[in-house]
């Protein structure tokens, strides 16, 4: 079902060739979302997400039942450059603390009925400063892409990425700008806090990423060169749902900057995946504005490990349910207007 | 626990004494917050969220459990006015839809794991017609009142009221107009979907509404004139909410406005609510604005039947999960920045 990947070209082909929402399901789900017990578009967004989901399944009436959430870690050569708030050993604390149970995403799993996985991607070997040369070789990406290609399980039916990272809003920014254009400061926040001087930093250290590595259009080259570990393998699993047909809600910034890396591999690698919500990291709204993708949620989240993606679940399992488990007119003996 | 009515005075007192959140409980929660394994303020509004909740429940570290749902209905003798799309048999048609489970709120309260209870009041005597009467005399206000304040379940550890009510959308904007001001047209929309020439003589309708029985500044007696009689059950289950410190999740544009009334009888009366959505009938914005409320989702949700409040259960579940599941800094052995 999901074809093994053994280098670079096989993920572009694969994701070029993935196949879009089943049409039939798509027309008969918009055909019962008009005969349910309520005003025509009374449900507002919860009838597109509930149809959109219809297509991807292939299925006009639905169920979300095993959602899946996977969180990625990596850690960043580029903190070296003093660009986060938070030392880099906390990547790994805090894996230890998403096996133990303790962070704010098991609980939000949990309360999501998500299964939980986490992947940490060779924290002990950091990728490169993206200042002084590329972040990773190319068998270091195709190995994060992998990871994040066989994290997907396949009887999954929704799917939530997150990631851990000290220091990792630096090359989600670089990204940004790489692949949008503007200037290093506009796509640069505080991350989880640095100061007004260490956003100058930060800025800084993003324009000149940017400027070593920002001249390609290729979307792997420039998260191979700017990227990190668990932002590749972000990418890898968002890609392995579109090759599956199982729907993704996309996190915050670092996790939609992964996603955007997709575009320039397929037009279409995003069609299956919504934003969960806009995070307060200030750059978010931009690049959401850039791929098209209006947020479910905005609660001022910055938090990372896929915590609004995770939010965001059980909106989309509340549409579905609506959308399978309402009466018709018909059924209900409602005069319908 | 919660005292009986027996006229309207014992519930303007009853209302005006009510407790507050509990000083010991707010602190110990903000203080624990300050704690857990994220960046400072990384929750954004979970955050303050799950401290409000705390500090309602009179316990730092509090649990949702027991959420209640509880949708009323009523009648409006104002639709001889042609006010709305669909005719007034279908509140009673969709009262049995709820009580057979196929409504949306039917699918909405079993997402978010809530009990939820149906009170239809007096469907086969609708109010009068607010245009050339009070919609209700004392008597009716009390005893809807009372329906609401006794359908408040002590155990229940959150609350969410909606409403089924043909023609609803104008007594409630009626009551939003008289309680703030400017023009009839400003608080009228289009409802379940009245067409340019309904929307017209909707406003018509309110206008004249407010013009006859707008002069007071007591929102019960805007209530009795104005209202109707699920209306004023949301206001009595709000009401005794308030009193027993259960948190409250305001629904759309009608629970608001039934929210609104009580604020004139005490200005605390709804610390203990959240807005849950921002309708997209038009004049809801507005409404949150003059309560000062800012809403949770916004997801362009215009049917009623507390479908926007019971949306929001879950991100409140999730706000308090991570304040009382995650681990601490100390716990976590992680290093706090």
């Amino acid at each position: 079902m999901l074809p093994d990947l053994t280098d670079l070209s096989d993920f572009r082909t694969v994701l070029a060739q993935a196949p879009g929402p089943d049409a039939e399901a798509l027309s008969a789900a918009q055909e019962r979302n008009g005969q349910l017990t309520k005003p025509p578009g009374a449900l507002g967004r919860l009838e597109e997400l509930a149809i959109w989901y219809a297509g991807w399944r292939g299925d006009a009436r639905p169920v979300i039942g095993a959602p899946q959430l996977v969180v990625f870690a990596g850690n960043h050569g580029v903190t070296a450059q003093g660009v986060s708030a938070f030392p880099a050993e906390v990547t790994a604390q805090m894996v230890l603390n998403f096996q133990h149970g303790g962070a704010a995403i098991n609980q939000l799993a949990r309360a999501a009925g998500a299964r939980m996985d986490v992947r940490a991607l060779e924290l002990d070997r950091p990728t490169e400063d993206f200042t002084k040369d590329p972040a990773m070789s190319e068998a270091d990406l195709l190995e994060a892409l992998r990871v994040g290609w066989m994290a997907v399980d396949p009887s999954a039916d929704l799917l939530v990425v997150g990631e851990m990272g000290i220091g990792n809003t630096t090359p989600a920014a670089a990204l940004a700008c790489a692949l949008y254009g503007g200037d290093a400061a506009d796509w640069t926040g505080r991350g989880t806090g640095v100061d007004d001087a260490g956003l100058t930093n930060k800025a800084r250290v993003v324009g000149e990423g940017v400027a070593l590595h920002g001249k390609t259009d290729d979307g792997l080259e420039l998260l191979r060169c700017l990227g990190g570990r668990e932002i590749a393998a972000m990418a890898g699993a968002i890609a392995a749902a579109r090759v599956l047909r199982i729907p993704v809600i996309l996190d915050g910034f670092i996790c939609t900057a992964a996603a955007a890396c997709l575009v320039r591999v397929s037009e279409t690698a995003l069609d299956h995946a919504v934003a969960g919500h806009q995070s307060a990291e200030s750059a978010h709204a931009r690049l959401l504005g850039k791929l098209g993708k209006e947020p479910l949620l905005s609660l001022g989240l910055r938090l990372g490990e896929g915590s609004g993606g995770a939010l965001a679940i059980n909106i989309l399992k509340s549409a579905v349910a609506c959308h399978s488990g309402m009466a018709t007119f018909a059924e209900a003996g409602v005069a319908d207007g």
